[in-house]
């Protein structure tokens, strides 16, 4: 039904949604737009895309559906500049980390029998760095796609067909979908991706500074060092726009880690050390 | 030249350096001691020892190198009861993870010309849960084996000419070694191995509690999360004694990361968190 899907962003994301569409079955046409256009041409040239667009809001507006795959500041630009262009023949998703504004945003630009269906959407899925030239086919397949629908969402018949239909592609793609309120997905985020990213980020810029200037004691540390320090090649421009929209939540869960941290420093030589460890093996219990 | 080794313990380390020898080509004899006479069964069975001792002192004393493959604190235990049982014939060699004590009771103990050679030694190598059924011959294999030999050791031809068979043995096994001073040893496996695991036992106890009701949302974490908790999963009997015998350290350690946590936490939405991305980069560069 959905005969022709706009990728706004073709980095890692939505050059990879591009792929996992064709892989999926999915038979109507994709184009895409890029801020950088060689990014767009790389995509193409992988088979993400059909076509490459020089106006994204033109490319949006003769699109069915439109997949905003960019960080989350540029997504709620986007969804400002786009509400007034499209109508209730469109539906609209977005693939970023946090949801909170981009639902309140929704509720306020989208989501009339007029306008525009709006699905904040969030693959759990991505790799420490970032560009179209790492994407892959298979990278959603096993991954969560989270939603945070509106329940008060007022849609057009057409715009909720698309809605249904964009959710069957993701299904399509390999992903597990899970909806969630948006404050309790940026909460839940918070503590599964975001804290361990923000560990990772500590600890690996910590370790710079203490042995950084010595690599061969990097070795040492072996698959360990290197599973917890992976994240760490995560880039800035990633993750500024996270803890922009999430600030509260990853406070929270940054201070409670820096407690734990502390409780355990204090523990090393008694017994509530075992109650840690036990606490710990339980998280990792299959 | 070595025609006997006895390993004490056979638990993961020691029924792997069992199948590393014999892949390495190793031809002499491997006697194995276990606490629990089960587990070295276990580890006959799969080819790691030719024959299970029920006495360790015994079995030491009729071999030419001694394997503790032991908790640090049996380790140490052992080193006592082996000194004055052991000559100039004999060499001793561990594979404990914090090096200061036990190179000062090899100092005390060991290294004169009347008695056997120690060397004390630490694979870089280990699973997150331990046991002779996890054992692999090929665990040591690219993997750096670190020393902390004493310059000051006045030893036997023989006692000598054996600490040097074993060291050609651990490359045989596909180590690369490397020596280092205890007390820099201590420090240094404090941030590249210590600090690690403790890091992810906090992070692991501290999400069981925030979401363990909900295994669900675990996965949602994908393979960030995973891979950041999988140490989560390490025994407290593994570790109680290297955070006893490396408490300093670790404390240092611990509270630095404390630290530049909570300068991220306060820097969530300040440029400075771009610096802290690139100092995490710069230690992920290749």
């Amino acid at each position: 039904m959905i005969e022709r899907i706009a990728i706004l962003g073709t980095g890692l994301l939505g050059t990879s949604v591009g792929l996992a569409l064709r892989a999926a079955g999915y038979k109507g046409a994709i184009v895409g737009w890029n801020r950088s256009p060689d990014h767009a041409q790389l995509a193409l040239s992988m088979g993400a895309l059909d076509s490459v667009a020089s106006d994204p809001l033109l490319a949006a507006r003769d699109s069915q559906v439109v997949v905003l795959a960019l960080p989350i500041c540029a997504t709620l630009d986007f969804m400002e500049k786009l509400a007034g262009l499209l109508g209730s023949e469109h539906m609209v998703t977005d693939l970023g980390s946090t949801k909170r504004l981009i639902a309140e945003a929704a509720a306020r630009l989208y989501n009339t029998p007029e306008r525009a269906a709006f699905l904040p959407g969030h693959p759990m899925a991505g790799k420490e760095r970032g560009g179209a030239a790492l994407a892959d086919a298979n990278l959603f397949r096993g991954a969560v796609w989270l939603f945070t629908d509106d329940p008060e969402a007022q849609r057009s018949v057409r715009s909720a067909e698309l809605v249904k239909d964009w959710r069957d592609l993701v299904t399509a793609m390999g992903s597990k979908t899970i909806d969630l309120d948006p404050v309790r997905h940026d909460e839940l985020v918070a503590w599964v991706s975001h804290l361990p990213q923000f560990t990772a980020t500590a600890l690996s810029a910590l370790l710079e500074e203490e042995i950084g200037d010595a690599p061969e004691l990097k070795d040492v540390g072996g698959r360990a060092l290197r599973e917890m320090t992976r994240l760490g090649a995560s880039p800035y421009s990633m993750w500024r726009d996270i803890a922009y929209t999430n600030t509260e939540a990853v406070e929270h869960a940054l201070l409670a880690l820096e407690q734990r941290l502390a409780h355990l420093r204090e523990n090393l030589r008694t017994a509530e050390l075992r109650n840690e460890f036990e606490q710990a093996n339980r998280f990792r219990k299959e």
